[in-house]
């Protein structure tokens, strides 16, 4: 059996500005999913009635359910109910109950209700509605021939807990035996082609009768992630399958494979600095901090960062790293010796057990035809292990820095581990 | 004449998960706002060539411009160069001129191109290619029957300087006269309730008989900005309209306005440091490196910073900064001492003319009752001046920081300006 589909459309002109996204569908979609209800698509409309309805006549051809947030509040703005009242073919009519309970909400904060608030009270032909005990917007539920269309409220504040409340029951009950769960596989060092080649004839090999597994791959910053979506009935069969699929795409992939558990590179990498004891410094000078940055935001990272230095001009190279300003003049900045020479200092300076360097060329300017924009020398020194290597990065100044940290980060993982 | 229209798709099933948003349309909807267009929806679909087919019939009966972000890598996945070919009926052809330049880019990485790359090389009957400097997938444009239809790869590194070297310039030419202009006016230093209440009386008389102004506040990362969004026939009318308003508000604010020209605080920091002569230093502890970070994401950036440390563990504050380990014992180490000893250190140390230093509790650890988490300690130093304070920030680790950042931030542009 599939799962059951869902689409999302969040209502509002605010949402097409520069400024703002439709932040809800990540919530709903988590709980969608924690339901087994699979999301194939979201949009984000204006606050114009026809484009609404288009949309809603489009979604409705393609899920069994269709969740549409915002554009309940009384102006003439909101314009939800009017176009699912006209989508579903329903008259709508002033609800008693409704109007009691906005009345009531005023009422308690000794305010007459605006007279446009009763728009808020119609509420189309046999639809469920939805209390809200944080606003006066409730939201509309309403079954149509064997698909589910709710209506929900704005703002955050609102939706989420009349989402629990409401829908998440009802989605249970409605499909009370469908499962999706997710496994993640982060990959780093290698490219996001060289990582298909290898996945593709594993995973086309993973669906079985009654699992149905989704794979993506996904590649930014340096890092690549391959999602494994296993959907059916039978949640202990689908653990199983995913498993599996996780072991195999490891096997062929490792030692490329930084976790299978959704953690990131910093917190692998911090998990195996504490297992030994190390603490690790950085001397940056093409990235800046960033390196740094990354590992500190990991709470509880003091446990295992000592700190480095940002070498950013070359007098802090030589005055703070010790790093000779003849080999600086012999070799150039970015070079091995320098890189080397760098992480001896840095690692000396702070007392760690670990260190790792990093000198190149960021752009936009200061490349040269020998050293191009993109040329990185990355150095790793643990108490037993030693690495340094060049590295030619492609892309525009933040990508070189992102590539950077990312490959950075991965030596010491892989020197560490 | 009103607005040309536009729809974005953006093409991923990561982009359906309950961790990713599609924020490429942020930047894109500005940059069609630039050029007089009006984003009238929006909507992520996964990788699903006949999901993605529908949508794209969809858009192009409503709008003149269509959008597509992502899908175009080398992977089956990648759906996005087939999905168009489709809905427009035309046949896809290896373009040898982009195969050879996708060959020259991993030649000039000395790896050999992966086969599964030529599909970025197949192209629509008379699309033109897009080239991407900063990555392998090109992107297409294709004019059909008057409409536009434009295809970006995902990463925002490469998606967006494509837009503004290939495509900006051609929605320019298409609309001449639909004008639609915005000023910025970027403020550090108060609360966004307290610019509110200062803003508000001048914005609401802004908008004149035939220019109609739209204001709109903002408040991220401890900055705040204030957008003013001009529209109508005459783009010197415009102009005029949103300078008359920039000025009002900029005097009533002075001297929380960091920029009215765009300029980021880094950058206004970074020309205030030039014009004097003067290198920056940093000595960062809660931060790790986050301050240097952004400095030096600046082009050109090593003409005014010097570099840092990142003195996360005591013993680097002692170490390297000097810090003397009496005064951690006696003040602590997030202490007005402390920081002005750090800056000190950092100054000296790095020969820079200006020092700043951080020392806080980010959490989510680490709080004490008499210092509980959030308590950060900023101390400044230029040649002639000196500034130390305590701050309380609120939320979470990853906000105190950049909270901590933009303090400081703004601390060193008041005392450089």
């Amino acid at each position: 059996m599939s799962a059951p589909t869902a689409e999302i459309i969040a209502v509002g002109s605010e949402l097409l500005t520069p400024h703002r996204l439709d932040t809800n569908s990540l919530f709903l979609t988590s709980r969608l999913n924690d339901a087994g209800v699979r999301v194939i698509g979201k949009c984000v409309v204006g606050d114009d009635v026809r484009a609404l309805e288009d949309r809603m006549r489009a979604a409705l051809a393609r899920v069994d359910i269709l969740i549409v947030t915002g554009g309940l509040g009384p102006t003439a703005d909101d314009i939800t109910r009017d176009a699912v009242a006209s989508v579903l073919g329903r008259s709508l009519f002033e609800n008693a109950e409704t109007l009691a309970a906005i009345r009531e909400r005023f009422a308690r904060r000794r305010v007459p209700m605006p007279e446009i608030n009763r728009r808020q009270a119609m509420v189309p032909e046999s639809a469920i509605v939805l209390p809200n005990p944080n606003g006066t917007a409730p939201g509309l539920m309403i079954e149509d021939g064997g698909r589910l269309v709710v209506l929900l409220p704005g703002p955050p504040g609102e939706l989420q807990p009349m989402f629990e409340a409401c829908v998440f029951p009802r989605l249970r009950a409605r499909a009370p035996s469908a499962v999706l769960r997710r496994r993640v596989i982060r990959i780093a060092g290698r490219a996001e082609s060289e990582v298909d080649q290898v996945a593709e004839p594993i995973y086309s090999a993973l669906s079985v009768s009654r699992v149905d597994v989704e794979t993506t791959i996904l590649a930014a910053a340096g890092q690549i992630e391959l999602h494994l979506t296993g959907s059916g009935g039978d949640a202990d069969e689908i653990d199983r399958v995913l498993q599996a699929g996780v072991d195999r795409l490891s096997s062929a992939l490792a030692p490329a494979v930084v976790s299978v558990d959704g953690r990131r590179i910093e917190e692998v990498v911090g998990a195996a600095l504490v297992a030994r004891g190390w603490k690790l410094a950085a001397a940056e000078s093409c990235t800046g901090g960033l390196l740094l940055e990354c590992l500190t935001e990991i709470p509880g990272s003091s446990a295992w960062v000592a700190g480095g230095v940002v070498a950013y001009a070359n007098e802090v190279k030589t005055g703070v790293l010790g790093v000779p300003a003849g080999m600086i003049d012999a070799h150039g900045a970015v070079s091995e010796p320098v890189a080397t020479a760098m992480v001896d200092g840095v690692r000396t300076k702070l007392g760690a057990e670990v260190g790792v360097a990093i000198t190149g060329i960021a752009g936009p300017s200061g490349g040269t035809a020998e050293k191009p924009v993109g040329t990185v020398v990355i150095a790793v020194r643990t108490p037993d292990r030693h690495v340094v290597k060049a590295f030619a990065f492609a892309g525009d100044r933040r990508t070189i820095r992102i590539r950077s940290v990312a490959t950075a980060l991965d030596l010491v993982r892989r020197l560490t581990g």
